[in-house]
Formats: structure tokens, sequence, C-alpha cells
């Protein structure tokens, strides 16, 4: 497979000197006491919040984390490689609102979270849960996070996203994790847990981010640094000035996280768009978002790091043919691109302000008919079939044949939810749109879960954490 | 740009020696006796209807066709390179039945298809005119083929595809651009049309479309010579077998054109895809058909020739969200892949069977979508934006810089249909769906919809032709 490039090396290096000018000449804010203290030890000049890197530093520090890691899920059926010719799709992250068919538009609730887990969880095509499927806001702010990590461990054996909610949420994820799978020697040894700690745009970090950013990185977690230029807002509207920015910012965290401890694993993440410049509202359903995948795979492979791209994303407010078309962009351009970790893969509405029951269905069914697409194509003398062709000769058929029966279901991607029938047959039936059948494919699915296992003793202990956190 | 490829050059190799042991070996069948004359003195064996071609013969034949050429618009704004990095969007083609959300689904009138043809003709991204937008029911069979090229004149002075009804279709239409543009070897030197004969899989052409093939060939105008394999029915069910039975029936046909007149200029074109396996069904949205425009993308270059790939496809009866993400998956894929002539690139629901007039809109933002992707990135001074970046500095805003004013439209696609609002304006203004929103935007298009200009001589040259013919 040779993914799709829109950068010649010789502009990636543009992209890369521009980035150091930055890095070097304008410098990053660093909000937070303890990183400029790291960063300074490190050899990087500190003047106030302000960080400027020496080129030397950037292109040391950058080398020394690796080109692909495990993470490793509870159910070792659900670890999975991140970086490499490895893609890992993962659903939607931090939407507050909520909304279904019969309900309709809401904030997001506990009992939400727990059946995306759920949906997840059962899923054929997503590879894990992420961090905050929908914020839970019938749960106390200080517990929320503890909450959504006891309802992932709880309903899916798949891994999970971990909190950034400062030095604490990174600190009570890791004792829980310790509860499941020992201490953080074990945990360092065998990651378990990925974050996705975020640039406060333009070329600043603050505190909240750098204290989970800090703390995983101590304990050897694999991280997501992450930067989201919004091109014409926190970013200049031009392309190349915008990954200008977001590639400093993202080279800025993972010297931190180098300089904190040299070896963590750092996914080069990238969810830059551009803002719609007639009302300045961020829009993720924009070629330039596509686009923006493309960038990020390629400079991550400059680098030797895995990367980190954006799924089925949209700006749509309902599973209609632009949530359609927008979210397919996306996700196909990250699979075409080479992107190794998929965020937002299913779920998302409204430019991420929103996660859909029903899209988090579409976009199952749509991760499936890209899994099959990097499958590719197997060529043998018994997938070519020639004597097949030989037998069937000029004007025949092969319906009937046993290559055909023996081949069809490893061959063909068999869709759930996308409707192939005769238009006949379809109006004769309902006449439904994709959005209603996804709706009872949702219900269906969540009448039909079951739990994994988790040990009495685990879960009474983990329970026991959440009330004293 | 470095296209997305999914065959090896080994793998390609493999497909290529797949298809000579068919063509030597197993044979095709040619049902028009002047296609096996022009065959058999070629050097290709004929026996009775079968034509079984040597190795030599076919790679001494496929080299003769150039790897692009020019198509020739009314309008040289028009005019259109076919290969190369070029790609060009193309409508729908052949559907029976024709749909939109006021009438519902019904037989096309000639109505109908002036109505899509001044769609085409408005439209900032499609580049040319189908043949057969819909099949107009109401005109007599035996006139459909000079009514609809009228109307393509009429309407539109962009390059329109010619009629493969036979001898007769070819030659009438042939008539019509003389009466445009002066006699046939005016035509040989500048083309003004290029028609889509299609084998009759597997392995077979039939007279209707060996007629036209050959009196398009004898006129030097452009085909795409095509072929459209339904794995699991008409070709085997594996991916490598269809692939090389496709290869087997497009290189026949290629090397019928050279021998009728060597150099006639050629598409490599493909829509093969596979059959639902529960019903029998042809479909289209499949992750197949997506990767087959790769393949046929990857074997064209591997000949030299330009290729043929399909656009926005879908396999839903509505254009709902199973359209939208369906149609965009061909459609990205084929520009992602690097095909130069996306046909079906708006309007189909329904495998084809149907075009839509919401559909028709709702592609057409998608292909504005994928021409930005196209145009990539631009890396210099101004676009890198450096001195910008540091007057900002870190935590400021881009939003009233002269860098945005001066560049957020040539840098950034703006849509005509995607809705980018709040939730709240939307909700507050209809929360109308896409669909409903694209039959405003057809309605309002045709209302302002200008016709080019026709010399009254020509138009009534046109007319007394198409009564006589």
């Amino acid at each position: 497979m040779i993914f799709f490039e829109l950068l010649s090396k010789d502009q990636i290096e543009q992209v890369h000197e521009a980035s150091l000018y930055i890095m070097a000449q304008i410098g990053l804010d660093f909000l937070y006491s303890p990183a400029l203290e790291v960063l300074s030890k490190g050899g990087v000049r500190v003047e106030g919040n302000r960080a400027f890197f020496p080129r030397t530093i950037v292109e040391e520090q950058i080398q020394k984390s690796p080109s692909q890691f495990t993470l490793y899920g509870r159910n070792s059926n659900n670890n999975l490689i991140i970086g490499g010719d490895h893609i890992t799709f993962v659903p939607t992250n931090c939407p507050p609102f909520v909304t279904d068919l019969d309900n309709g538009r809401r904030e997001g609730t506990l009992k939400d979270f727990e059946n995306f887990v759920k949906l997840t969880q059962a899923s054929p095509n997503l590879d894990m849960c992420s961090n905050i499927f929908v914020e839970p806001m019938d749960v106390l702010p200080e517990k929320r996070h503890v909450q959504m990590a006891y309802s992932c461990i709880k309903y899916s054996d798949k891994c999970f996203m971990g909190s950034v909610m400062g030095v604490k949420g990174a600190r009570d994820t890791l004792a829980m994790l310790s509860i499941l799978f020992g201490d953080l020697r074990t945990l360092t040894q065998k990651p378990r847990i990925i974050s996705v700690p975020c640039s406060l745009t333009p070329l600043c970090y603050d505190e909240t981010m750098l204290g989970a950013l800090m703390e995983y990185a101590k304990a050897g977690q694999p991280q997501l640094i992450n930067s989201l230029v919004i091109a014409g807002a926190t970013g200049p509207v031009t392309l190349a000035g915008t990954l200008a920015v977001q590639n400093a910012e993202i080279l800025a965290g993972i010297v931190l996280t180098q300089l904190v401890r040299e070896g963590t694993p750092v996914v080069y993440a990238s969810g830059s768009s551009n803002a719609d410049m007639r009302s300045g509202l961020l829009c993720v359903g924009s070629p330039e978002m596509a686009m923006n995948n493309v960038f990020a795979a390629q400079m991550a492979r400059y680098y030797g790091l895995p990367s980190r791209g954006v799924g089925a994303l949209c700006d749509a407010k309902i599973p209609d043919a632009q949530a359609g078309y927008e979210s397919m962009m996306n996700l196909l351009m990250a699979q075409n691109s080479g992107i190794n970790f998929v965020l937002h893969a299913a779920g998302a509405l409204e430019s991420m302000n929103c996660i859909s029951y029903e899209k988090f269905i579409i976009d199952d069914e749509t991760i499936g008919m890209v899994k099959r697409i990097r499958k590719g194509i197997e060529l043998d003398k018994s997938t070519f079939a020639l004597d097949v062709v030989k037998e069937v000769g000029p004007r025949g058929h092969f319906l009937d044949k046993d290559h055909t029966f023996n081949y069809f279901r490893s061959e063909l991607y068999q869709p759930y939810l996308s409707d192939r029938r005769s238009f006949e047959d379809w109006r004769d039936r309902g006449a439904t749109q994709c959005m209603v059948t996804a709706n009872k494919i949702w219900r269906e699915t969540l009448k039909k879960y079951q739990p994994p296992d988790i040990p009495k003793s685990v879960d009474k202990d983990l329970k026991m954490f959440i009330d004293t956190a």
C-alpha cells in the first residue's frame, strides 16, 4: 500500500524549518512552572513563561520516542499496536451534548456514557474506547474522570483513553489502573492507557494539560501530543502557516515528554482545521481538515513517529447526507494517508459538540468499509481463479460456482446498515432513511450487550477508590 | 501529490500476465463481423465469434494510444485535458428513473434531461455533460440519441459524451458535431466528443457497442473502453479474478480501436464492482468498488493511458447519510488514486438506476471539496506568514489580520450547501436536513439559469437534422 501524500520531501523540510524558527525565535508559553523547570534543565532557554527551543535540542529529543509501541488491553485480544502500518479507530471525545432520534438533543448523562462504552465493546470495528464519549453532566465535576474511567473498565475490556484533567486526573487514572494491573512499574513496562494532552493554540500549553502530560510521562504512559489549530482564528488562514504553528506546538510538547522521561511513547497528534470565515466558528467537515490528516501522517513519518488524525467528524446537526459525506471524507483520508490513530472515528455531530447514537452506528459501518479497503487485495492462483474463468468462458456467469461460495464471505464486506435492496423492496418495507435503520440497530445492540468479566474484588476496590477520590 | 496505491509493481504485472492468459487461451467473443475482420487482419486468431489475442499484438497495440489528449469544448474555456495529472468530473449516465423531493420517483422525461444539462452548465464543479443523464422516456426510442445530443448542445457549451447506440448512434452524433464544428477531418484533429462503449461481461462485446466503437475510432474520436465486471456474478467473486477479467476486456477493446485507426485516443475505463451476495444484485456503494478505482488508476498508469473510474455512486434510495458516505468514498478514492475521468460524479441513487435532483446538488458540493483537496497546499514566504505568527505571538488570534482577509477566499473552500452554523442557529431557522437545502438550491439554480450562445442558423440545421435522423 502506497499512502496518499500532498507534501513533497522538500516541502516537509520547509515546514520543519519554519517550525524551528517559531520555536527558537518566537517561543511558546508554558503556563506551569514544573514544565519550565524541566525545559530549562534540558537546555531550553526560558524567559518568564516563554520557552525558546534551540534546533539541536528539538532534533535530538524527538528521536528518543519509539516509532511504534503496544497498548495492552485487559483482554489481550484487544491489544493494539500504535504506529507502523497499523491503524486504530477510536470513538469521538469530549462532546457536551448527546442526541438520538427518540429523545432529541440534551446534555449528556452517565447513562449515555455507559451506553457508548457498551456500543464500543459490542462493535466489530472500533478498536478501543475514547476518554469522554460524552460529558456526564449528572456526575459531580470532580468525580467525572474517575467515574468515566470506571465505566470504561466495567463495561469494556478494550483499551481506553486517560483523563487529562491536570495532575489529579492523571494520578487517579493511574491509581485505578494499578488496582487492575499492578503497580506503576508494571504499567510502565506494559502501557495500558493513552491520553491526549492538547496545546492551547497558538503556541501555548496550559497548567491542566501540562500537569497531566508530565504525570503520564513520569509513568512512561503513551500520549497523543496534540495540536488543534483553527486556520484563520488561532493560526494563519493559510494551510502552510497553520501547519508550521501546529508542528511547532507538537514538537515542543514531545520535547517536554522526552525531557521528563526519555523514551516515553508519543504520537504526533493533530486535529487542526479551519474557521468558517462567515461566522468565525470552527468547522471540521472541511476539505482543509481532511488535508490536515495527510499533513499529520506525512510529518509524523518524517519524524519516525506514529500519527494521530481525525475520523468521522462533520459539521452537520443530524445524521443526514452532509454528515455522511463529511465523515467519510475525513475517515477515508485518514486511512489513505496512513494515519495510525484515528480519533473521533464514531458518533460526532455539530463540529464535535454532540454525540449521536444513530451516527455512532453509521460511522461504525463506514469504519468497517474503510477496514475492508485497508485489507487490500490478495493475488494468488486461487484468487485469480483462471480455471473458473476458463470453465465459465465468455457470456457465462459465476453465481453458482463453488469458488464464489467459498470466497464471498472473506472477500466482500458484508454491511449491516447500508441498504442494498431494490427500490421496490425498500419502498414496500417502509422506505426508511439510513438514520432510522441505525436507530433500530443501536437499540438492539444495547439489548443484546454482554459485559466482560471483571473480578469482584477488583470491582469493589475500584468502587472504593471512586468514593474516596 | 503521491497517489494512493493498493497494488505493488509485481502485482500489477501478475494482473497483466493473468489477462494475457485469458486473452490468448480463453478468448473473447466479438458479436460483430466487421470487428472480427479487423482483428483477424491485425493478427488476432479468430474462430467463429471468438478472438484469441497473442501477447505480441496486445503489447504492441496498447502502446499506440496517447497518454493524454485534449477534448475541445464549444466554449474553449471548457476544453479538457484527459490524462496525466488532470481530473475531470462528469455527471451520472444511463439511469431510467428520476426523483426529486416534491414529485417523487418516476420515469425520466426530456424536460428532466434538459434540467440536468442546465444544472451541469451552471455548476462550478462539473467539467462536462454525460451522455444519458436520464433516459427521456417521452421521446421515441429511435430519436432519443439525437434529441439528447441536441439538448446538450443547446443548453451547455461544455463538452458532452457521444451515443453508443450502434453505428447509427455514432454516425448521427458525428453528423451533428459536423454541423457545429465542420467536417470529420476537423473533428479528428480537434476531438469534441468522448463515448463509453462497454463490454458485455464476461469476455464479450456485442454488436451495438462494437458498431459505435468502430465508427468513433474511424473518426479518431476518443473513447472510454469500459468494463463493468460484477464480482460474484459476471466475474469471479475474488477481486484478483475480477481484475484479470476486467483488464482482458479493456485491453481487447483497446487493441480493436488501434487496429481500426492507430493513435485513436482511448481511456482505460472501469466501472467494476460486486454483487450483493444476499440478493445477487449489483452494488456500487461497496468498499470493493472504491478499491477498483485504485486498481483502474494503477493499471492505466502501467499502460501509459488515462484512466476512468467512478464518482458519487451509492446504493441508497434517497439522499440520506448512506448516499453521503458511499458517494464520498468512491469520489475521494477516485481523486486520491489519480483517476483522470470520473464518471457518475453527480446525481446517482439506487445503484445507478435513478438520478436525483437533490443528490445532484449534494454531489456537486462534494466535488468542490474534492477539487479543493486536489489543489493541494502552497508553501512560500507569504503562506507560511511567519511575520504574522510573530506579530500575533503565543495566545493571540488571527481573525482580524490583513493576512487572513487577503487569503481566506483563495485558501479555504467556501461551501454552498454544507451547514456550518451553530446548532441553535440551525434549529431556529427550520432544522433542515441536507436534502431539503439541496432542493431549494437546484430550484433556484434552474430559475437563474442562462443558456449559452448558439448561432441561429446552426440551431436550425441541428433541428432539421433531428427531424430527418
